[in-house]
């Protein structure tokens, strides 16, 4: 659809004002949580709303709010998404929920519209810092598989306690309150927009990811002068199950699940030394839970099989299990009659990736609205999605608003 | 066979002096070849030169000789071995050579026996450094494939050639002269003798490797939101090379060859991240060369294979490649003829592992004796050779000698 020239420009200075934080030599970005580099977008978010008029705080945990004059004491509109990254990842992840929630501060008060908004910046979403996601909105809404979150370990090996004591930040804060509806925008990372030719998806539910380690025990022996007869390559075992792994995936496929192995760390990786020990990580997500058990299943048959065979020691243990979640349904109405009436194509649709929307779901209605971003491609410097695009997602959950407010 | 009581504890107190140096909290020992943990092995192998009255001096590239006083003028006889270890390797490798030069100085020393002997320690022989090895020896002797090793990258990306010139080191030195014979002790690093029971294996041919790095190019993707038949995951692609590369190993074993993938790097390594790139290093050896050809080009095969059917880049590159080296026949002869005259249970056989004693062989006339270690296992805390084998075998060479200078 059309917009105005000062909204497009308005965003597009958004996007640039966050843009070279944390920039890496191949292109991306690395912003990840509770680093100085999600610091920095933190401040330039808050920044951003002081520019505009509007005050700001920072939770117990880190998160940054922006509020405008309505949210004071009524139950307020909460837009949220985050500002960190993953590793090398790229700029419009989390970055597009929160120019969304910009633009809408901005209509709201350029149409008169008294409706009472906060903007929400959720600290570390993404698990590439401490293998646990969604950290700044789960804590907040008390969501009960945080309850151990202090001892995530940073890629530092530094624990979320001893960084939030540094901070003094509360690893037990309290909850929120005062949350009417809570709805993010976010690039859908994925190719169902693009593939269908739309500008919009409503998201139904988010599929909850299933996570394991699973730690292999061989024997770590010179390369040269160990006779193939005689070896317990803890990596030729590891190799067997991330081909197995694979293949749950594809044969679970039909039921819109997917299976990865993201992480290796391959010990004493070593030219000389045939591998003694490998860590995988392993993540599991759909939103059939019946699927998500069969994939959990075969993943012990499978670990039990191999590491037998290969008379190789391994261990397995699971490190998040969150089950899929609804979004509301009512707001779901309310948001695709909106795009009805903007004329903008839309779908409604599932989410394979986790969002902050999840912790909020279980506090009060939340919603989730898809923009496309190109060729799927997400979490990578390739990443990219148009102004326009944010800018279509933006005025559905507006007209939305607007239909409220009447 | 039986041991005095002084040499066994003249043993004993070395190997203790080396004992702490590069110690890990797992027990293991960490002393890479150029850093300060393979100087302090260097500088404790001087003062026990020095406090039994031996010169010592440092080469061009860092490599620690002790002479004695025959040794000055005289064409001499060269004991070797070496001092670094791989990371969290075990306290044999190497060492116990050095231990090896030591005893035959003092027994020579104690019966009077005018044998012009010198023992060198030769710098970073493993190539857990800088993924090349036997640099010290490789460099004195003028090892052809040495030419391109100023630029070699230690764990923390600083080159060789960096490294040598901050510490006065020369990366062209001049070759080394005056050497008679070379000859090195060490643990076998295999379960050969232990299976046979023999306490003495002469070296006939020691394997070449032949080194590969292989990258492989996939996209980095959002691991929720990517459905399995749109990806290109590197790790599952490196993982079928990996299976393959075994079963390459598996194959040619008849001919005593292995194939090892050692080194694997996955990038971004995060749990939300199909794996983006990875890095594989592959060592294969053997002392067929038809073999150590098939291997090869089975690897070619194998990696253009498997890319070409999951649609990703890759990029193989050898890193190395050494032809199997004989040891010197008439050496052979002597060393075995020594062994049979102490009646000590010995035979012939090959070395899976690169040794100093390759870089020797094309220069002088080069032998090895190997020594028995625990179950084979080697490049391992649990590597464990006994003082009485570590005498045993160097009884060999003193015998050997003693013939000799009759």
């Amino acid at each position: 659809m059309e917009h105005l020239i000062e909204d497009i420009e308005y965003a597009e200075f958004l996007f640039d004002r966050f843009y070279s934080v944390g920039s890496t030599k191949s292109g991306g970005v690395t912003r990840l949580g509770y680093t100085k580099e999600e610091d920095e977008m933190h401040r330039i978010f808050k920044e951003l709303g002081a520019a505009k008029g509007y005050e700001s705080y920072e939770d117990e945990v880190g998160n940054t709010f922006i509020m405008n004059e309505y949210s004071g004491e009524e139950e307020y509109h909460l837009i949220g998404s985050h500002l960190d990254s993953v590793i090398d990842g790229g700029r419009y992840d989390g970055v597009c929920g929160i120019i969304t929630g910009l633009l809408l501060l901005e209509w709201a008060k350029r149409d008169g519209l008294k409706i009472p908004v906060r903007v929400g910046a959720m600290r570390c979403e993404e698990s590439s810092n401490f293998g646990r996601s969604t950290i700044g909105s789960g804590l907040i809404t008390k969501e009960v598989y945080k309850h151990d979150i202090g001892e995530a370990v940073n890629k530092d090996g530094v624990t979320l306690r001893e960084i939030f004591k540094e901070r003094g930040y509360h690893i037990h804060p309290q909850k929120i309150s005062g949350v009417k509806e809570y709805i993010e925008l976010h690039i859908e990372q994925g190719k169902v927009l693009e593939e269908y030719g739309d500008k919009v998806g409503i998201v139904q539910t988010i599929a909850g990811p299933r996570r394991y380690q699973i730690h292999v025990h061989g024997t770590a022996e010179h390369s040269g002068a160990t006779p193939m007869d005689m070896r317990n390559d803890a990596l030729c075992a590891a190799a067997e199950i991330i081909l197995e792994i694979e293949e749950i995936g594809k044969e679970e496929s039909k039921h819109q699940s997917v299976a990865t192995v993201g992480i290796i760390n391959n010990y004493p990786n070593a030219l000389n030394v045939i591998p003694g020990e490998v860590l995988l990580g392993v993540d599991m997500r759909g939103i059939d839970f019946d699927s998500l058990e069969r994939m959990e299943t075969r993943l012990k048959t499978i670990c039990k099989r191999v590491c037998q065979k290969r008379k190789i020691k391994y261990f397995r243990e699971k490190t998040s299990d969150i089950p899929p979640i609804n979004m509301s349904p009512d707001l779901q109405q309310k948001l695709l009659k909106a795009a009805k009436n903007l004329r903008i194509p839309h779908r409604t649709m599932i989410s394979g990736a986790g969002h902050d929307a999840m912790s909020f779901a279980s506090l009060c209605d939340t919603a989730m609205v898809f923009i496309p971003c190109a060729k799927g491609i997400s979490h990578n410097k390739k990443e990219f999605a148009t102004i326009e695009s944010i800018c279509d997602g933006a005025k559905v959950i507006y007209e939305y608003w607007k239909e409220e407010m009447q």
